[in-house]
């Protein structure tokens, strides 16, 4: 087979199938079968705007960046013996020598080529290629979908690890989402023994509730400052500033924030409270070195990210899939399958 | 109730019951009525050779410094609604000024008053006066049993954050004693994904497999080295020189070792091996802000201390309980209950 | 003697000089002889606006909190051998049992007592009574100014902890007056090879090249983000929103900002770039443990806090003291002298 | 010019002078013309002895790892901008891959290649290649022996930072070669207040008290444990297992000690100590994103290791710079100018 299908994004809310070649690995790169591609928020953005922020698509591109599948083919200078694994891809493949990948915060190397961040192209499509070491071995324990769902699981690894979330952990998660889901799950596979999950919809909380929150906030009917929780770290995965603002109000003395949820420029800091208690505030930028904790987590059952897929669709009807999320309330993670 | 009953350490294997005041809470203090203690192994080391290293029993002695109890009666300056709650008692209180308790680590204050330390006397008694602030309140799904056994689940804890034991960390533990099981749970409660736990003791791996050892190796059969494994973390709780050398020798790059048993000194440590994988060899020194997370655990579930208890024995079977570890091979902890 | 004068504030702009009893030194505690009082921004703003946010002066008030003196007595349980030594005054004392205490964040207890902080009076007196563990003996080579100021120094070596700046850190310090001063000699203490300060005073920026700036940056001429800076830290010291917002987007990836200037709630966090870089933002509140190096680097002579004071005023002129930094725009940190 | 002088060790104490080609710049990599390359203790033990522990010189090797030159070509994808640039040589180029590689602890990496280890040629010779981001350019404050001897100041650096030295750290330093006398200068430069030095010879504690050392202990008259200090930090740097078992008999509670000298293996751990402290021992193994900090360092006078240098050799007498250690007393680091 020399061809392809890809799920090429030509304009706003204009997804075409189209036939493409299927790449080559390059030296050090393997060639994977796409078995399983999940649908990020960020696919959808892109689909809906044209764009996230300064990340502008200026030429068709193909979308999708959380997948798994099987090693094929390799390049030059990797062992032929990886072809037939099943592995989950990374989809971020920095420059491996900026001082930033040197001192491992590989994330934020300014030359990281990432999927379906223009202008290179995603991996929903038939086959991908990627550099051998971010196309991570899993074992049999770890399904199609969950290989391609260590991606958002790893975004909720590294916001607790940006929070320190531990053993004993109080923690406030805002934003019950596909990422407000995986950080619940993961807060608890870190030993956090109080999970607090707050958002609007009830069909989600319930579902948090299902996956390990200890308890859970209607934000619509109580002020988060009203519940009378005092974690010791916040996840916000809501991505709105009033939840935020609320909620950073709640969090106890040297408490951690962890802002993962994207927003806007602006946000407005409640300083005296970061002070009087030395808050500490960051945000999260993708992650670095999760992958092989995710495998571990996903592998021993500590997390079940498969519980969070609420549809598969082939990938002529990657549309659709794009379109869950708005479409239904009910749907959380949408997976597409590229060889159907 | 003027007299209570106290198990007293006269000589060496020479346990009597007395009769002593019972003591009056000073400013700060509580009286705490003393339900249940926990036989650990440095009170059988005392009982069998009156001394531990430096400590010397040179005056008859109350053993115990693993109990719980309900607070009856409160010192100058304490709040009386404390009377009537159950609590969980932190056997040490330091002097709260000195520039290591100032700084956090008050477990290595040089003015530390330890329960059972000679001189200091213990908490096997039908009562105990000790800090307020250091008889931690339990909520109902804590047992008796369970809120004395926080003081060696804290030293679980404290040994699992000396490893910065987390998410998806392999963990080697050498020695499946009360210690080692409760590293064992610890290690699980804190995100570890894989728990070799390695003895000599068959009943004592099963148990450790009960409690959430991902795999045992029984140490008379298979050298350490010849496992396969590779730790990112080392709890070595047996105390053995060779075990420890031979698990140091395993440790993963950038491993961690915590050496929780006590030994002797000259233990031979393989520099070369420490130095080319940049090996953090510690000891740790009982525990320092471990009981809200030990609480939390417990409560929560995620640990069971109550599967470790093996007997309970009335106060004037203390003897029995102390001999209770070398007499029964089964046995694993004794609890002693002053009240009966 | 049995009675002292203390600099009281009556009211906005209303500061008596009264005739007060020595106090008795409590348990614990130890009797100084203030000798050298700085003036705080602080004192110069409860003297000005009665209040500071949430602390409000409500009753007649010492002000004062920056002193050095000598030990003339002790109070119960405290050596005698105390008596005579030159001190410094740790101003705030915690109730060193709260969970904030025992975990070595005594800034952050809620029961803290801190001079000159409503309703607690402050050292602008001839004696003051503290705790024996926060009178901190200094050795003769730190001069009685030097043991005042000892206090703004910790606010230093706070932020630059806060900060983890280190051997070759880049550090970008917005505001040049006290604080910014000693944060500037403190991050040069401390390894950073790169300093730059921003102010609008050109005598403060002369100053701080004197006292180890690399460079300095005419705020109203040169915007920050056009200075080419990109430092690993920033120790914000102005309490500006604007110089705020726009030091933090100057941070390179990575890189931490420590809020020390007090300022308004609601300061606009640019949150698309403190994700995109993964900056870490904190505020500080006082300070913990700080003295032990305070010392040591000023006795060592790797800081110079006497080079800050521009007046010395006797008790009895304490207001010409607060009013000189709005009157003068050479004035950097006076002195206060009780005993004058 | 298409053949360079190299200086190759040929059997234990023969070492030749050959005629080679000058490498060519592969992908990725620069051509670097050596202009100082410093003596390093392995160097010489590979020459005395043929091996370093199980690193064996089997065949013919180029010695030297400590070198500064400067880009007279670049290879394939580096850009032509870098030729005529000054350079320090990072000597170690790992395969940046691997986890530990990812993780930011590259100095880990079991694929690393590092110039003088058997079996991996140095750059005792004209020229060398190596990877373009492990070439650092350096200013002009820098001379050409600097730039080879910020290698040996990393080993200072990176033990500096294992031993978390910071501003008012207490050091102790074992041993006075040119690495203990590098780790004197870096623990001046992360801001320790007091750096005591031990050492045999009167030379090197007098070039030690030049370079930073507060106190210096002639380690044959006086027992370290005799000397009152209590240091924070131990930097052992002589590799001698009695000096190293009584260091850390000195260290104060929470003490942290870095074993950087190379020793046999067995080093008696003096656990109860250890235990009762809670210290933490660990061991270097070069060092990882030292670079950067390194010219800080050196470009901004903190350090100063031209004054280590005790002799230069043209590259034809480089026998002679491997023997003056041995043969002079006061020789502390010999630098070879392969141009010469």
């Amino acid at each position: 087979m020399t061809t392809m299908r890809a799920a090429v994004l030509r304009d706003i809310r204009h997804l075409a199938i189209e036939e493409r070649p299927v790449p080559e690995p390059g030296p050090g790169e393997v060639l994977v079968r796409v078995d399983a591609v999940g649908v990020c928020g960020s696919d959808v953005h892109y689909y809906q705007h044209g764009r996230i922020g300064d990340f502008v698509v200026e030429r068709p591109m193909v979308l999708g960046h959380e997948s798994g599948g099987v090693v094929t083919a390799v390049g030059p200078g990797v062992d032929a013996s990886r072809i037939g694994q099943r592995v989950s891809v990374e989809p971020g493949v920095p420059d491996l020598t900026c001082p930033e990948c040197l001192a491992g915060r590989y994330n934020l190397c300014p030359g990281m080529r990432f999927f379906a961040t223009p202008p290179i192209d995603g991996s929903l499509a038939g086959y991908v290629t990627v550099h051998a070491a971010f196309a991570h071995p899993v074992p049999d324990s770890i399904s199609d979908d969950a290989a391609a769902l260590l991606e958002p699981l790893s975004v909720g690894v590294w916001a607790c690890r940006k929070g320190r979330v531990g053993a004993g952990s109080r923690v406030l998660i805002t934003g019950a989402g596909p990422i407000g889901l995986v950080a619940t799950q993961c807060a608890r596979a870190f030993g956090a023994t109080e999970i607090v999950v707050a958002d609007l919809n009830p069909h989600r909380l319930k579902l948090a509730r299902d996956l390990g929150a200890t308890a859970t906030v209607d934000a619509g009917d109580t002020p988060l400052g009203e519940t009378g929780i005092e974690p010791t770290v916040l996840l916000e995965c809501s991505g709105h500033p009033g939840a935020t603002t609320d909620a950073l109000r709640t969090l106890g003395r040297a408490g951690r924030a962890v802002l993962v949820g994207m927003g806007d420029d602006g946000l407005p800091l409640p300083l005296t409270f970061v002070q009087s208690r030395e808050i500490e505030v960051t945000g999260t930028f993708r992650y670095a070195n999760t992958w092989p904790a995710a495998i571990a987590l996903a592998a021993s059952g500590r997390v079940d990210v498969d519980s969070l897929v609420t549809g598969h669709f082939p990938l002529a009807e990657s549309e659709a899939a794009l379109l869950a999320a708005e479409r239904d309330p009910l749907a959380v993670k949408s997976v597409i399958n590229p060889q159907r």
